[in-house]
């Protein structure tokens, strides 16, 4: 029993380094529908988030029967917590990336991303990328140097968000509101993403050192 | 051992409950303070917010302990893993609290919210008090009725932000692209507000009902 206990430990964690890659994907293809205004990419992330909820719900129902018929402690009982935990950051990811593909959708043929702005949100878009990436190693090796090296990522994702404000309030803005609100949501979602990976690392540091991460992740206005 | 098994977890639940009603003080005083520009106000929510996050802080370690000590099962296993998420979300209104205070420090001693939208703020703030309130008796009293209002209720605050956005795109909005990056924020920051009191009604009809809610709160935009 506490042999399959284990494995089902361990199955759980590679399903939520599955999840992280997932989510990673529909960042990346959300990315890209929303700078080549592409509304079949974008169909795609919103058809798949719901994937991505069922991957929560299962792992969710998989930590609770762990904890029910286990009984685990410690270490054993702070990671099932921690991957639980875990799971509800990954999932909101999705969501994000999901909403992205619909701005891009709502304002298609047009493009939603200004010419202006367009380097910025490309950047936002890798960074997006690599932050995922580098929480899926993180959960798979409980890997703290890499968490660390993640959060200082974050801080590149912050600098885009204040240059893509300094665009929009620069005196040349000619796209007006509508475009204005577009661009200031997608920003808001791009960080939130970032911020959602540091809450991921700083939950494996949290776990393999005991020591709990100083504040949640800064957030830019 | 079992009575103050059955008291703590008793006591749990009513530490989430002055934590909603902690969240709801805050909200209701950051509307203030947006709409007066009243930078004291500000000061207040922004301080307080580490008073929120601490009695999170305190309410997940008391789970976990519970968790580990007595090892429980059944529907008290799925009362601490559903007050764990419910802590969560009450944490995360709290720092939009924070968000909507700081707007207001940024911008004073101007208004950030411009007269045109102002009763749009108002109500969403009072929606917002409402739904936090309905929240703490739906944790209080694991009371489903007033979950199933809660959710009705949010659909005043998704109109809201329509209404909002209708303001922003409107031909003579003459305020220019500052303020409307400040209002799609402000909105925002409400929304999320209102989803996640809908998130903690949606765990309590789980918790209760055994019936988990059909999706994650929608999110217009």
């Amino acid at each position: 029993m506490r042999e399959s206990y284990r494995e089902e430990l361990d199955d759980i964690n590679a399903c939520l380094v599955g999840m992280a890659n997932s989510v990673g994907s529909a960042m990346s293809t959300a990315t890209t529908a929303l700078l080549d205004a592409d509304v079949a990419l974008a169909d795609l992330v919103i058809a798949g988030d719901r994937r991505i909820d069922a991957v929560r719900e299962s792992i969710e129902e998989r930590c609770f029967t762990l904890l029910a018929r286990q009984q685990p402690v410690a270490t054993d009982l702070r990671a099932i917590t921690t991957a639980m935990r875990i799971v509800a950051d990954l999932e909101r990811m999705g969501d994000l990336a999901e909403h992205i593909a619909k701005v891009a959708r709502m304002r298609f043929p047009e493009h939603a991303v200004p010419q202006e702005v367009r380097p910025i949100f490309l950047e936002a878009g890798h960074v997006a990328e690599s932050l995922v990436a580098k929480a899926g190693t993180v959960i798979a090796k409980r890997d703290v140097e890499t968490a660390i090296e993640l959060e200082a990522e974050d801080d590149v994702m912050d600098q885009l968000h204040k240059s893509m404000f300094r665009e929009l309030l620069s005196e040349d803005w000619p796209h007006g509101i509508e475009a204005a609100i577009d661009v200031t949501l997608l920003g808001r979602y791009y960080e939130r993403f970032a911020d959602h990976a540091v809450s991921v690392a700083r939950r494996v540091i949290y776990l393999v050192t005991g020591e709990r991460p100083l504040s949640t992740p800064a957030e830019t206005h």
